[in-house]
This record gives C-alpha cells, structure tokens and sequence, in this order.
C-alpha cells in the first residue's frame, strides 16, 4: 500500500510537518501507521473505505498543543478533520471529507471541568463521552441527568456540535448548550457569550451574551476547533413515567403526529418522544433470519406475523413524564384521552421512584441512562451489521410524516432494503431517521445501500424535505439542497470560512463548506 | 442649524446619494428636513440628543428597494442604521450610533406573509408591531398568543433582534425565533435554516437547518438586514391563572430567588416570570411625589410609608400557569408549598378560561395581549419622563440577585436615584433591569443619568457580570467588558462584518462592532 499524503502535499514537506507535531505532542500521540490510522476509516462506509481515508492523526492533549498544531497546518497547508472522539457512526465514523486529511482527535481532551448542581450544568472537554458524564454524576452523588444520545459512547460536544439528540425533555442537544471555548485556525482563542468576561460566573447560564451570538455558527461547521462545551443538564425528577403506545395500522402514523403535535406545542408531552417503527421495535427483541430470509425487502406478510408474534405495533411510541406523582398522573390522564380514539392502540405505562432505573433495554436512555442498545440493528440483518443514515427534518403534521414514510418505504424496498426507522418528535418538526442496514461484508449491499441513499436524496429534494445531517459521501448534496437564491447560504457560509480560515485548514468540505483552497473538490460522490 | 452630513462625506456626494434613493423610493420616503428628522433622535437620551442624531432616513417599502439603497450606500460609502419601527426606547430610540448615519426605516415594510396556527408560527416583515399581530391573530380568530414585550408597539422583528423578552412561556424573544431572511450589505438574499429549500414548508419549524446556524448571529449585530422573521406562537391555553406574591422585606429577595429557580428549572414555572421592586410597583398605581418630593432618593422611610399605603411587597412576584385546570391546580400547589415558609408572603391568585381576559393593566401581558402600561413610569417622577436601562445578566441565585439589587441601589442612591427594576426570571439567569427615570427637561438630571450609568457598567465589570443590552452611548463599554483573551470575541466579530460588509455601510458602531473603515470611531463616549 502506497503512503497516504495530504493533497498538494510533497512526501518531504509532510515528513516535516510530521516531525514538528512529533516534537510538540510526544511521538506516540502523531498516528501515521496504517493499522494505527485503522481506527479513522468510516466503519459503516456505504462505498470504499479508502475514499475518506486521512494520512495521520493527531492526539494533542490541550489547548496550547492544539493551537501548535495549527500553526504548523498552517504553514504546510495541511487539512485537518477535528473529531471529538470519533463515534459519528452512519454518519462517517472518523473519517475525514477530504482524503488525506490528518485527524485532529480530541479525545485526550477528556475532564469534565465544572459540574454545577444548583444551577444545572457541566462544563467539559470533546473527549468525554456520555457514560463518562453520567459516571461521573453518579459516582460525585449529583443529582443531575444527562440526556444520552441513542449510543452511550460518544462524545457530549461532538454530539452537540452535529446537533444530535436524546429523548429526555432535554433531548435537543444544540438547544441545551451554552457557551464555548473555539481555538480558530489562526489559534486565537475565543469564549463564546459570557464566557467573554473573564471573571463571569454566567458562562454557562445565559447563551447569547452581548451582541451577535456565534455558537449555533459553530456547530455542523468547519469555522474552529470546540475545546470546552457546556451543557445544560435534567435535574433529577421526583419521580417519573416510561409510557409505550403500540398501534397496529401502518396508517395510524398520521393520527400518532397529529395527537403528538398539540401535546408537545403545550408541554403535556415534554421529552424528544420516539415513534418507532416495527422493525426496528423487533430488533430490539428479535433477528431478521428467525422471520424472512429470502431476497430483497421483508414482505408485508411476514411484517405483520412478526409484530404479532413478537406482540409489538407497527408504530410505537415511547414517551416519559418527569416530576411529581401528581403532575404525572394529570399529564397522563390527558395523554390517555387523546390516544383512546385510535383503535386498537395498547397503552403501556411504568411508574418509577426519582432514583429508580428502568431494567429494560432502550427505554434506559428515558431515564437519562446512556446505553449501547442501539447497536442492536447491526445484528439484525446479519454479516458485518452496518447502516448509513437517511435524515430528513419533517414538519409535525401526520399528512407529511405519512409522506416522508412511503416514499422512503416505497424506494428502500426498490433496493432491497426493509423500512428501518422513525421519528423522533421535537415541538413543530419531526427528525425522521431511516437506517439503510447492510453487511459490509457483502459488496452487492455496500453499493445498493450508497445507491438508496442517493435515491432517497433526490426524492426528498424533489418533495422540498432537507436533511439535517449527512454522511460524508453525501455532505455537498445534502448542502445543494438549500439552494434559495443561487445557493446564497452556503456562499454565505463560505465568506465567513475564506476570513476565518484562509489557508483552509479546518476540515475542507464539512457540511459542503470548502474554503476557497479546495472547492474544486466539491463534489456529489 | 447646519446641515448634518454623513462623516466623511461631502455635500455634493450626499446630494447625489439622495438623489439616487429619491429615484428609487420616491420623495416622500427620503427624509432629511430638521423636521422630519426629528421622529429620529433619541427621546430618552441621557445626554445630548445630537450625538448621535441622523443625516437622513430612508422608508424603502421592499426587499429590491432595500437591495437598491444599499447599492448607492456602498457607492458612497455612507452608513446606514437599520429600524423596524425605531421604538427601541430607552437603548437608543431610532438614533443612529454613527452621527450623521441615514437610518434605514423599515417600518413600510409590514406586511405579516403568513400564520400558521396548526403549528403555532408566524412569518413577518420589520413594520409589524406586536399590536398588529395580536390585532391581526385576534381578527382572524387564530387560537394563538403572542408574547408581548413590556410596550406593545415595538416591533416583532425589532424586539427579537435585540433580545428582547416578554412575561409568557415564550417570553424568550431570541429562543422563539425561527427562520429569517436577511439582505446583505452586497445585497445578496439569505435565508436562514430550512428557508434555504425553496420549497420547503419546514421554515418555521425547525430552526438550525444544515450547517452552521447563523440566526443567532444577525441578532444584535450589524451583519445585515433582516427583512423577514419567522417567530413561535403560543397556542392559546384552554384556561390560566395569574398569580401574585407579595413580599415584604428587601432581603426577601434572595429567597424568591432561590424558591424560583428549582421551580424554572423543572418547569413547575413556565413563564417569565417577574420579580418586580416595590417601586415598579407602586408606578402603576401613583406618582412619586404623592410620597416624597426631598431632594435626592426617596428615603426608606417613605418607601416604608408608600408600600404600605398601597399594600404592595417590598418585591411583587408576577406569575401565570397555563394549560387545563387540573395542570394549573396541581402546579398552582406546588408554588404555594415552596413559599410557605417566607415570613409575611401574600398570595393572590385569579383563575382565567383561555378566552377571557384580565382587566388589570400591567399583567394583561402575562395573558399574551400588548399594552402600554410599562410607559406609565415615565410619569413617575413628573416633567418630560425618560430613562435609561441599566440591563446586566444575573445568575439565577439568591446570593447574585441580593448583590446585584444592593450594589445598584446604593450606586444610584449616590446619584440622586431611586432603585427602579427587578428581575426577569428565565431558568438558569435572570434579567435585571434598573430604569433611571430622570425628566429631559432638567439638564442636572439628564447629566446624573448619564454619569450613573457609567457607574454602574464599571461596578458590574468589577463583580464580573455583563449586560445583555445597552443604550448607543455604553454600546462600547459594554462590549469591552467581554474582554477575555485580549477581546478575543469583538475580533471575531469584526472579523466577520470586515468579510460580510467590506465597505462598512451597515450600522457601524452597533453592539460596538466596527467595520475596518470606521474603527477609529470606537470610544466609550
């Protein structure tokens, strides 16, 4: 195998780049073995691997070293590719848009600096991850909650930063941040909203600060490098309730949305509530071979007897209420009544005491206990379990989910794949999040499961639905979509990278922004 | 009187810039008469008027007019302040930063483009006052509320730019807002989030979109002009209560403080709810001089005297519930057990229906519907009343309000003030807001507003808080108390508007961001 080199990059001027970081970070922290660098190939990649693949990784262990790093990209023209700690699975995984990147990971970066009780926060580097925080909650006694993504490993601030979400009422993550500290590519380092006052005790109370606010800017971008994130956190309930509904029509999605909506817009309904689909409700109990095993997509018969073998809904939806007994029985009385018209809907509901722990699987992350319970789906269909993400935001009306939801069902099972997904309910929108799950093992799925989520782009682009977060591959297509005005968002984005980056050095092509060193690589891969 | 001019420019470049935008917006909509001008200059200036007074204005009555004015602006270099409708009292009126700036008045611009009231939202042009879409809502019979601001004529888009806030569950301006087009200083045409999919109908919805999120940074900033803004309405409850306690002691407000925050943080508490000083409250009810007419602050005696009078709390905390009466009786419980124990509290409740409407004036706007009331403490002290607004960020402890409250109204006190504010309760800060009510036509006043003003910002920068907003003439002393890493932040953010509006035509000067060309103008006047 050839040596990977960063583009435009000679063998010599990268081998002094490399000494130079090996004199800054310690040779053991300056990866450039191919089994080292392993570890930053996308594990779940719909394609070759090899694509976006990087030339080095980086583990510096502060911010001075961060900023050292940057000084020497700068002066090679090095592209680096920040990640937290690397978990953005089905999203990419570690792996760098530009091939020959060199990965900045973070993962070294790892205390949680300030955890506030009383007033509901933590304060924390990119390495920590979501059962590190809730760890360290549990073992200091705080009675505090994270609010854990679907896999307990990653990490809290890239999580945030690719505006991830949970399922408890704080379960959007981008809208329970406040305040950064960003290293920008000329390694200045700012502190975002209050934090700009040196001796403020507000950092991580009031987000917007004086004048124009820049965090949101920061996130899904390639404009700085995050080194310090804070998160607001649940205090713990008094007490609360994990509900299931299970419906039994593949057309009561419409009913399930239009009761949500109104529940949500009034706080009856306060969490990230899931409407989880059939298959991926079976997942959780079941394999894929026990029901079907022969080609293409499972069939509607075979569906139907594993939902009712299994005893769970074509729909599912789970909720929790937190707070007093009191408040959660009149929350419930309510939720109760709007859902008795669907017919043949089962409700499910568990009452628990503020400190008890829920002993089923998913449900943990309701009670704000991260788990790994989501890699289930890799199992399903069997082989080397991998999937790609298709991630379109929904408007809250039953008419636009049943929409999104056939026409995903209809055009994965073209390909060959099962309708794997459902909606997560913010108040007004609806993340819709359907999982194209493949073997990597066979190369006939690999490339059917790239060409589905190509498909599934253009259909959504067709119907005026945009993502809100790609793969890789797919990170320039998913910006062409927001085309208003001749694309006037992303020149917009691109005027703000050209002056905060102008050698372009901060991960070119996040999220289709390239810094004018490298937009001819723009590209619908 | 002579002619005012744009800096640096001369009069027959001015003439010919006016010419242009005469050609463009018609005669009527060019204003340079001392007369006309007028209507421009702060009302509530703690100072002289004229510093910061305006060479012209213009009322363009559309998108490609703005982008046409903005052209000739570019040409000759000359400044525009941007107004929605110029009510932005007490921070500044429609004056502009920059003597001699053409202030861009937008209030023409008022069209409200579209409600939704399945999924709460509305879309609106700069023009449209809080009045006119509650007129608007209630005209149509939309069951959706808005969250009026302290005056009801401000306008939606003014108010949420600068971070204004109201008393309802959605009295966070800045968290409400979704959605926005803005015209930039070379006149491209963004529109934020979803707006970016042409046909997308998720504009309103789902705020961040793909890739950097830049809504939060047109706020308070002079990036460009917003011409369109999308902002979440409150359905309107089935029925609400507005409650009150009354507190008798100064030192009670470090318990309400601390009582409030839990009950914000889980919820218990969804509004805004206000703490406001005995004085506040006693404005809605007489005048000043009823009391005391001394030289100086009033003494605690007659304020001893005055409250009691008028049996009102030394602090008064405002507060509603929304939602069916069984969530408002059992949340309503909550709030009277948590301040059971603070020594001499009265409570007074009243229960609504969702349709009726309270009579009382001040709290009219806890039930969604504008009003005027705040204005009535511009008759407090008698004489041509004004004010300015001493706004810094309080964490939401007991401990910060109580030294925060002593720490003004022992400055403004020296200053011959009375304290006049309270605080804003959002979850983990409040809002404190001292008013310093001066009459305009006493020159003595006038100048000691100004001078405590400046005391107060200085004692906040020693205790390390930041205000949230200031009036034009603190605009840059407040923006250099966020000063960590050298003025990290105010770099960033002039490195932004350099690469955004590189010939400085858009509101130098505001939230003390300069442009490259008129940086020498920065100074804490």
């Amino acid at each position: 195998m050839t040596r990977s080199l960063p583009p435009e990059v000679t063998a010599a001027q990268f081998d002094r780049a490399l000494a130079a970081w090996r004199a800054t970070l310690g040779d053991p922290h300056v990866v450039t073995s191919t089994a080292g660098l392993a570890v930053y190939l996308d594990p779940f990649a719909p394609g070759e691997r090899e694509a976006f693949s990087a030339s080095a990784a980086l583990l510096p262990a502060s911010v001075e070293e961060i900023r050292a790093v940057l000084r020497v990209a700068n002066q090679f023209r090095i592209p680096l590719w920040t990640v937290s700690t690397g978990r953005n699975f089905a999203y990419g995984g570690a792996a760098p848009r530009l091939a020959g990147s060199v990965v900045l990971d973070l993962q070294r970066m790892n205390r949680i600096i300030e955890v506030n009780e009383t007033l509901a926060y933590a304060l924390v580097e990119p390495g920590v991850s979501y059962f590190d925080l809730h760890a360290h909650l549990r073992a200091k006694g705080y009675r505090l909650w994270v609010d854990p993504p679907a896999a307990g490993w990653g990490s809290v601030v890239g999580n945030t930063l690719e505006r991830g979400f949970g399922y408890t009422d704080y379960g959007d993550h981008a809208a329970t941040q406040c305040g950064m500290e960003v290293v920008l590519a000329n390694g200045d380092i700012v502190r975002t909203g209050m934090g700009a006052i040196d001796t403020s005790t507000a950092w991580q109370l009031y987000r917007p600060g004086y004048g124009p606010s820049f965090d949101a800017m920061f996130m899904q971008s390639n404009y700085g490098v995050v080194t310090k994130l804070g998160v607001w956190l649940m205090p713990a309930p008094s007490a609360y309730l994990l509900g299931e509904i299970q419906f039994r029509h593949e057309a009561d999605l419409e009913a399930i949305v239009e009761i949500v909506r109104p529940l949500r817009l009034d706080a009856t309904l306060g969490n990230h509530a899931v409407i989880e689909g059939g298959l991926r409700r079976a997942a959780g109990l079941s394999a894929r071979a026990q029901w079907y095993d022969g080609p293409g997509a499972m069939p509607e018969s075979a569906i139907a007897a594993m939902l009712d073998k299994l005893n769970v809904g074509r729909w599912n939806l789970h909720f929790a209420l937190y707070g007093t007994p009191e408040l959660i029985d009149a929350r419930y009385a309510i939720i109760e009544r709007a859902f008795a018209h669907v017919p043949q809907a089962r409700r499910f509901a568990k009452r628990y005491a503020g400190d008890a722990e829920p002993t089923a699987g998913g449900d943990r992350n309701l009670a704000g206990i991260p788990s790994m319970a989501a890699f289930r789906m890799l199992d399903w269909r069997g082989g080397a379990g991998a999937h790609v993400d298709f991630a379109p935001v929904c408007p809250a009306t039953g008419r636009d989910a049943l929409r999104q939801y056939f026409m995903v069902k209809a055009r994965a099972a073209e390909y060959g794949f099962d309708y794997y997904g459902g909606f997560t309910a913010g108040v007004r929108h609806l993340h819709h999040i359907f999982a194209a799950i493949f073997d990597r093992g066979d190369a006939n799925q690999v490339e059917a499961a790239g060409a589905l989520l190509r498909s599934l782009m253009s259909d959504a682009r067709a119907a005026g639905y945009g993502e809100y977060r790609a793969h890789l591959a797919y990170m320039d297509f998913a910006a062409a979509q927001y085309s208003f005005n001749d694309g006037a968002l992303l020149r917009l984005s691109e005027t703000i990278k050209d002056a905060l980056d102008p050698n372009g050095i901060l991960a070119p092509g996040k999220q289709g922004i390239w810094p004018a060193a490298w937009r001819d690589r723009r590209g619908y891969t």
